[in-house]
């Protein structure tokens, strides 16, 4: 695994399949049998692995460990949080792929959890992956400030919850039920800022956490604004792969927004003033890095890619 | 609401009203609108509020405020962590509900949260509520010691996981689909210390914890020999109220298990069997209390009363 010094000459997607290397393995530690996995019912610990390991970019874990090495942290004292973060957001997959969710069959071209296993086991194992994600902050020795992993864990819930992510669901569900096309600029704004933007805030958020900056400080908010507008930039981008995409590069069905009438900002903007919004999104979180200087040129990158991602 | 000084002369069950009452209470503040709820999609926080409030004994609130009272916390200094473990508790029951696993249309007496509102709304309602009692017991600032909160967090996360009451449902679960005539006696006493079992010794052992008492202290593994022992009959009379008691009384239907063939102590060992098992049970339980002596009384009235309840 590459360490940090050796990381500063490495492109984005050398330094995001570092960063995922790395988390790939925490995840496989913490959702594994020795730590903690014995006695773990047989098929609930595969459904669990299934929905978790191998697949992803880990893009989330990436912003975690970049945020922390900010602040001069290795990424191996960001490591947890970062798998931590990634049950969360696996978890949250798992759940949106139910028949009484999304109902989607495929996911990172493989058959959703649900279908490769049942439906029962798919809940029970996004509520595995959300608790085990808790548990691994709690005991994690390697922030010795207990003070800091109960940061991480208020903050963390905050985002995964009936404020955030969780409220962000409920208000997709409700919009797919009336008339998404009547939904306003600000509902949909609302909506996407807790469904997706709750967890990449926090992932950008954590590594000022991790390093102990108090929430007044100027930096923590910093990584704040930046981690709003790339959380925006990120669903709109996923949008437009839906609009525009395929099955065969984005590993799941598309199209699918507007066939279900979906509130997204490419239905409102259309696919030129989208590409104009996400332009300007890029821009809003390149000013947001200033204060950092030259050592953020990591998460710059972050936001340049999302802005040509094609899958 | 009674104090702690004159509750002294209380009987159990005038104890467990005033205990529940004042959880009661907790739980509206940490799932109401002014503390963190604002901003909580209306739907999503009904089902919540529904699911969580106005309903149940409050019998795990009540066994960790008493064994905090062991060692001379109040009721105020329990009640969040009571609160954390009661949400986790109804979180559990609304998922037992789905159509996806026990599929059940009634709940203390109302319909289940997935009839009242609808499937995805209970599916994120539970996952809300899990995710709050990890947040509550974050930021509780009455536990001062942050290690005390980091303890209590790690210990309900191991409880209610994978390894714990979610283990226990994914067993429950396998047992239905398989033969459960042909489960062994040591499968269904996993099955039922996992799902069951796992909370309730939690809530036990939490008093210990709240006071600072380490994990090898004599006084803890008393509280969670008797915690183990109440949640095995726990379990034992719940499933014993199911083959004979009446919906009316229960406040849910009732010969369901046998109807499901489903795996409990009563299919194998028949009404009389599984009464005198009761019975021994209950003389564990009290022989766990003898190093607290006569300050124990409340915690022996609860082992009494799980042998002796019709409802």
């Amino acid at each position: 695994m590459p360490n940090v010094s050796n990381m500063a000459d490495m492109t984005f997607e050398a330094r995001l399949a570092a960063h995922g290397a790395r988390v790939e393995s925490r995840l496989g530690a913490l959702l594994g049998r020795a730590d903690g996995g014995a006695g773990v019912p047989e098929r609930l610990a595969g459904a669990v692995r299934y929905g978790a390991l191998g697949g992803g970019k880990r893009f989330r874990p990436f912003l975690v460990m970049e945020s922390a090495a900010l602040f001069g942290l290795p990424p191996e004292r960001a490591e947890t949080t970062a798998a931590a973060l990634e049950c969360i957001h696996c978890y949250s997959l798992i759940h949106d792929d139910l028949p009484a969710m999304d109902d989607d069959a495929l996911r990172r071209g493989k058959p959703t959890v649900h279908v490769a296993f049942d439906e029962a086991t798919a809940i029970l194992a996004g509520c595995a992956l959300l608790t085990r994600a808790f548990e691994a902050l709690a005991v994690e020795e390697r922030h010795a400030d207990p003070a800091v992993r109960l940061e991480l864990i208020s903050a963390l819930a905050r985002a995964a919850g009936w404020a955030g992510m969780l409220g962000g669901q409920a208000l997709d569900l409700a919009a797919e039920k009336d008339d998404a096309a009547r939904m306003m600029h600000a509902d949909i704004a609302r909506l996407q800022d807790m469904k997706t933007g709750a967890l990449i805030r926090f992932a950008c958020e954590a590594g000022a956490i991790l390093a102990g900056e108090p929430a007044t400080s100027e930096r923590r908010a910093a990584l704040r604004r930046y981690g709003t507008a790339l959380g925006r930039a990120f669903q709109l981008s996923d949008d437009l792969l839906d609009a525009e995409g395929d099955a065969a590069r984005t590993g799941k069905a598309t199209g699918k927004d507007a066939a279900r009438g979906k509130a997204t900002f490419v239905a409102v903007l259309g696919v030129d003033g989208a590409r104009r919004r996400l332009d300007e999104l890029e821009a809003e979180a390149l000013a947001a890095l200033a204060p950092f200087g030259a050592a953020a040129a990591p998460l710059a990158e972050a936001a340049r890619f999302l802005t040509r991602r094609r899958h």
